[in-house]
Parts: C-alpha cells; structure tokens; sequence
C-alpha cells in the first residue's frame, strides 16, 4: 500500500474542502451571522491540515486500483468528519455522531435529516448544508482530477472508484479533460437553474441552496415544508431539473458535439424517461381523487416521481399518506434509481438493465440450448467482465441492505420505517416511507443505527466497492 | 416442441393424482363423511383423462431442456387445478380461484390458506389439504421418473426442472435410481415422525396430516391455532423434524453409505445448522421478555425459526407481535430458505454461499486485479457456469418479486404485508406479517393478487425457470 499518495490526495481534498468553505463564510458575512468566525477556523482547519499532508515530496507516484478504493473511501470520510464541525462548533447540530450523519447525507446528496425544524438553523448553516450536495454530486476527486497534475495512473483508479455506473466512459482521451467537461456542463446547469429560478421570484439564497439540492440530486431544503410551499412554477422547474441531473452527463457532451443519433440511441435514456413516463401516468391516475383537479395530480406525481427516481428526495406533498400503490412505486424506483454518470443515486437503470436483459437470455439459453444471444447494450453487446461486475454489485448491495436492516431493527420500529429507511439511505434518497417519510426524519434512531445508516449513504455513493476494500482485511496484506 | 410427449407425461402426472386421492377417500369412508361420493368423481375425472392422455403411443420419444421444463411447468400448472376440485365440489371452498390458490399452496408446499376457519373443514378434506404438501414435496416428476419406463433425456430434464438447488447431484450413475432412493428416504424420515407424534400421544388422523406437513416443509394445520395448541413435545418432534427435512437429502444417502466425512464437510449442511442456531440464539434474547422461563422462550424461538428458515410456515405463536428485531431475522431467513436437495423453498443455503462467496472474490480482485481466487464449494471449484446460473436466478428472482409486489399492492394494503406476501409465497413459507400474518390469512386480497401470489408460489416452488420458459414467446417459436 503506497500511504504517502494517499496521505497527499487526502491533503488536497481538505485544502478543496477549506476553499469550499469560503461561500458559506461569504453567505454568513452577507447575513451578518456570528457564525461567520466558526466557518474560519473549520477553514484554517482544514487548510492546516491539508498543507500539512501535501507537504512531503512523493518518489513513487504510482496508483493501483487498491489504493484508489482506499483514497476515496478515506477521503470521503474524512471530509465528512471535518464537513461536520461547523454544525457541531455553531451549536447548530451538537451532536457529534449527528453532525456526522447530517454531512455524510450532504456529501453522499442523500438529504436525510436528523434535524426536526430545519428553519431555526442559521443561513450560513443551511447554505453549507445544500453545497455539501453540490460538492458531493460530481464528486471531489474527480474535482481534484481536473485541476490537479496527477499522474495518469492515479487519474483513472480514482474517477473509476468514485464515479456512479457499471462502467466508465472515457468522453475523450485524456481524463483529466473528461473531468474538466464534465465540471463546465455541471456548473452551467446549475447555473441555469439558479437563474430560472431567481426569475420566478426567489431570492438569492433560496434560488442558490435548492439548485445545489437538484444539481446534487441530494435534497436538502431550507424550509420544513421542503419543497411544498413554493409556486408552482418554482416546484415545475425544479422537476425539470430533477430528471435533468439524472441523467448521464456524457450525453449532455454528445449533444455539444452534434451526435444528436447517439442521444437517441442510448437505451439507458429511453429507459430512464420511458420509466418516469409511466410512473407519472401510473401515480397520476392513483392519486387523482385526493387533489381538485387533474393538473395538480399531475404536477404532484410528476415532482415526487422525479425527486424518487432520481434520488434527490424533495417532497412538495406527505406522499406516506398517499395510496399503496403510489407507495410500492416509489419504493421500486428508489431502488432503480437514476442513470449511470448523472449525480443521481440508486442501482442505476444501465444495471437493471443489464440485469433484465441477462434473464431473458438465460430464458433463451434453458429454450434453446445451442443459441448464441448475448446481452447487448446500444446496440453493442456488453462485455461479459460488465455482465459479472454487474451481478457481483446486486450480490453484495442485497448483502449489506439485509444486514443493515437487521441492525437497524433493534431500535424496535416497525418493519416499513426499517426497510425503507435503508432503502432510503443506500440509495441516496433521504426521506422513506412510515416514520421516516418525508414529514418526519432520521433523529429516532439510536446512533448505532445511525452510523450504519452513514456507512449505507457512503457505499451507496461510492457504489459499495471502495468501502468494502477499505476495511477488507485481505487489502491490509502485504 | 414435442407435444406429444408432454401430453404423454402429463397424463401419468393425472394418474398418479387420480392414485394419490384414493387416501382422502379412505380418510372420507373411515370417518364416515359424504364427501366419499366427491372423492371418487374426482378420482374417475383424473384417471380418464389421464388414461385418454396416456394412450397414444409416442414414436419420438426424445425430451429436450426445453420440453422438459414446459412439461414441469404443465404438470404443476394442471394436478394443481385438478387438485382443487374436491374442494370446489364440496362446497368446501366454493370459489374457485380460492380453491386453486389453497391446492397451489398445498402442492408448493407454501402453506398460504385463504381459509378463515380450518376447523370447518371435512377431515377427509383436511387431509387431502395436507396430503397435497407431501406429494409437492419431494415432487410428482420425481416420483414419475422412479416408477416409469421413460428414456434416459427425459428423466434428466424433469428431474432438473423439478428439483431444488442451483445444480442436481446424482447419488448414483443412474436418474432413475437416484429417484427412488430420494422417495425412499422420504417416506423413511415422514413414517418416522408419525410414530413419534403418535407415541407422544396423538390421534392418527393429526399425526399423519402433521406428519405430511413437516415433509414437505408446507405448513398447513387442522387447527386454526396452528401449532400452539399442542404438547411441548409435540412441538418439539416437529421442530426436529422440520430442521431434517430441511437438509439436502443426499445426505442422508451418503450417511447410510458410512460417508460421515463428506457429510461433515459439507459447508451447506454447516451453513444452514450455523444459521438456525445463531438465529435461535438472537430470538430467544429478544423474546425473553414475553415468557415465563427461558426454557418456553427457546421453545418457541426454535420452533418459529425452524419453521421459517425450512420455508414450513407452521406457528405455536403470533410472532407478529414479537419485537421487531426477530420480525426482521425471520424475514431475512424467509428468503435465505433451506437447503438444495431438500423439500424446503427460498433462495437455499447453497446459493446464497456461493453468491456470498462470489462477493468477496471480486472483493479481493478488486483489491489485487492479479489474483486468481476461486469461488469454491466443499473444497472445490464452483464452476462458473453455476455461478452465472445463480446470479441469474437472483436477478430473475427480483424482478418477479418487484413485478409482484407492485400488482399486490393495487388491493391499498400496507407495504409490511404486502411485502411479506409476495415474500411468503414466493420463498413457499406461508404465513408473513401484518395482515399476512400467523394469525391471518389471504383471503382479503383480490382475485386478481391471488392468482399473482399463485403463480409465485409455483415459481418459487420450480425455480422460476419452468415458468417463464413456458411465458416465453420464444420457446413456442419454431
């Protein structure tokens, strides 16, 4: 295990950590908030510390995919822990193993809360709050990737550890660029957002910290009421948005390049809208006699489809009290969840459906021994190492799912709250149905289960391998 | 496809039901009830039609994978609606949809009922109730192979599509004498248990029905308190007899041949005794409260999880409401199920290792991409296509139980019940929780969600590939 290329990239996660905290500094300044000295010194902190780790001169630069696993696990729950100490030294969130939880949600863009009234919360704290979503959705490494000189061995094990779906694509040659397009097109959209909604009549602040909360997919909001009380135009742009982040952000690149046909092929994309499509008709239909008139039950499943789908988790209604079947379809898409290179969380539709398309072949193979169909996927067929990674990830999700629902019922809650509560973690979704649903949060739980439940938003996020390699004992080895 | 041959088989499956309802009959003479007369009709009903079937004689005699799994499929699909007759006719359950549902779940051995007031039954029903479990058991097909005259491929493929576990062992070179040793066993370890019920002091009539419910890991009772009404012993005898039937039964054959070293390594036979215990051990803490002594606590605690974990469904008490963390040990052990080569259901011991396994072999790749780390079983190498076959049959798996719980939940039950629902007859256990519960019954979901919780209970039953062989378009293609 090379420690010192570890010990660096973890430095220089802390040194972006410390520059990020410069605009909740800013929001505090422009809010005159007291808070504004917390966010120094968690800065000079993490800018200490950060120095301090990239300081020493490294010989061997060499990165194998074991030690990118270790750095993004590690450097995931480091920035976690030093993300937490705003809430914790503001009084905001004063416990610590709260705190924790609350960032783990931020970063991983889950936006479970343990907060019961997030209104009494600071400005500057709410800000920081919903840019952890930011800052998690692309991820820092691939942040890092971007701007930093890496060599090209550590480039590729990072991004390939850190960044969502069955497998990467590189957009052109040379990684470092690759991260570079798919920052601009992230910004840009977010930006775009914030202005639409910022003509729609919210204020700044509101305009910034819901666009970090859809870019992220992650779902923090700054009123109670979460996404409820706003206008409608407001909750209509957002569901745009919403489905908009989840999806691969390549094809975003392919459309600047003019392939419009290679958009269109992508069966990921028609499967990901074909899915909303008929979810919002199927949810429309359930929930028309609770709302006056259809175009309110439109917009309403509309929103809470998106928000599951793609697992950002904003609720404009209490969907616990909606029908059942509007329920089970929302668990099913928590599951599914968005596409593979979007910020959006969950199995991935590329995953489900190369596992789809796997059983149908085996159907064809027990029919007709002798035939030769492979999985295919636009067109190509899928290499069969994808095939495997792709069982071997459902093997180990179901796993760690069923072993953390154990855990978590020893709190004695009802088998809804546990299993949605999981569901909702490792899928990055934040609110679950019964007393996890989108009118209540995650404070009942005793902190045991919260910290599995932070672990289940970090394996969600990283996509369970670089955790499982972080504490396998077999990686320790020499 | 070969018709002609499936209809061959299918009509010996009639006989053999024709042949299995002279004991009803003779349960119906003995305690004088009229439903002899219905007895005999539904006898002279499936011995014609068999015997019609039957007659033709047969120039092509080969049977393909593809033939054999549509006749498994057939069979099960036809002895269930014949099966439900008698209790269509009586009167017994009039509906016909609840009568299949009932015969279904006595012939997978899922023990689901639909019946409000098992005490209102005929004993001679009663026991055809019961009886169904024991022939669904070890299944019909199997017992066809050992007394037929059928060509070496078809005995193959019907013992395949009909058998439990992720690959078939021959016990010896030839299929046909591998099934009546598998019979032979069957019947050994069943006649047994109704000597020790009937010497602890019950009448013959509950012995043998209790009897033919332990054997097949099925769970009707003929009281409505299933089990809980009954002697410690008696509890006790079935709680032994439950965790044998749940062990793969060419164990026992490699036991009568003095191979005690090959039974000791087997790592599922370990596995699966390691899961029990650890599983009595965690409920008997959680339960402890609830009862008098820790003796009655263990009781109860072994019986519920024997039961569960053997996917026999049997209850000497509501543990719906147990506390929640042993609610969730017993949904965890629902789908895990017994062993491969038992009469048990679920997902079996054997799969879940080998796909546990299979995890933390990519875990090490993950970690050194050079190694060559082997998925082994009892000592040796898990060949990859039983590794494939087992990520399939989990993904095929999910899919139907997504599929399933979306359609159930249509009737705007709860998501525990309707979770468990699916959960219960897909894993052939039973009863689930909530309004599935050990107390409750199906009878309040909707036509349409029992004939989609019958066709769960048949997948799970054959392994789902029967089933979707016979859905699938392409199998019927030229």
């Amino acid at each position: 295990m090379n420690y010192k290329i570890i010990a660096n990239t973890i430095g220089w996660v802390l040194i972006v950590e410390a520059a990020a905290l410069v605009l909740p500094l800013i929001c505090a300044i422009v809010f005159a908030e007291p808070e504004y000295m917390i966010f120094i010194v968690c800065i000079l902190i993490c800018g200490i510390l950060g120095a301090a780790l990239t300081l020493p001169t490294i010989k061997n630069k060499t990165m194998f995919s074991k030690e990118g696993f270790v750095t993004v696990a590690l450097s995931w729950i480091v920035m976690s822990i030093f993300g937490a100490l705003p809430f914790v030294f503001s009084g905001a969130i004063p416990n610590f193993i709260d705190a924790v939880f609350e960032t783990v949600s931020g970063f991983t863009t889950t936006g479970a809360s343990i907060l019961t009234d997030v209104e009494a919360l600071p400005k500057s704290m709410l800000f920081w709050r919903s840019f952890t979503h930011f800052i998690g959705g692309m991820g820092v490494l691939v942040f890092l990737v971007a701007i930093l000189p890496l060599s090209g061995g550590s480039n590729l094990h990072l991004i390939k550890a850190e960044s969502p779906g069955p497998s990467v694509s590189k957009l052109v040659p040379k990684i470092k660029s690759t991260a570079k397009i798919l920052y601009t097109i992230y910004i840009f959209l977010t930006f775009l957002e914030i202005v639409l909604l910022h003509i729609g009549g919210l204020d700044m602040f509101s305009s910034l910290t819901l666009s970090f909360g859809t870019a992220g997919t992650g779902g923090f909001g700054v009123l109670n009421s979460s996404i409820g009380s706003y206008s409608p135009y407001i909750q209509n742009v957002i569901t745009v948005f919403m489905i908009l982040f989840g999806i691969d952000f390549s094809l975003y690149y392919m459309l600047l390049l003019g392939k419009f046909r290679s958009v269109l092929r992508s069966e990921e994309l028609r499967a990901y809208l074909g899915i909303i499509l008929f979810a919002i008709i199927a949810v429309t239909v359930n929930i028309r006699p609770i709302f006056n008139t259809l175009a309110e039950a439109i917009r309403h499943a509309s929103f809470q489809t998106a928000s599951i789908m793609t697992t950002t988790g904003y609720s404009t209604q209490d969907f616990d009290a909606w029908p059942a079947l509007s329920q089970t379809i929302f668990v099913t898409l928590m599951f599914i969840g968005a596409s593979a290179g979007s910020t959006g969380g969950g199995v991935k539709v590329s995953r489900v459906l190369i596992f789809v398309k796997s059983i149908f072949k085996e159907i064809r193979i027990a029919a007709h021994p002798k035939s030769t169909h492979k999985v295919t996927m636009n067109g190509r067929p899928v290499e069969h190492t994808v095939v495997r990674a792709v069982n071997v990830f459902m093997a180990a999700y179901i796993m760690i799912f069923v072993v953390s629902i154990l855990i978590v019922s020893r709190d004695g809650m009802d088998y809804t709250t546990n299993f949605t509560s999981v569901a909702a973690t490792i899928n990055n979704i934040g609110p679950g149905l019964a007393k996890v649903g989108p009118t209540q949060n995650f404070s009942l739980f005793s902190p045991l289960s919260k910290i599995v439940l932070s672990l289940d938003m970090l394996i969600g996020r990283l996509e369970i391998f670089p955790l499982l390699v972080l504490f396998s004992p077999s990686s320790w080895r020499k």
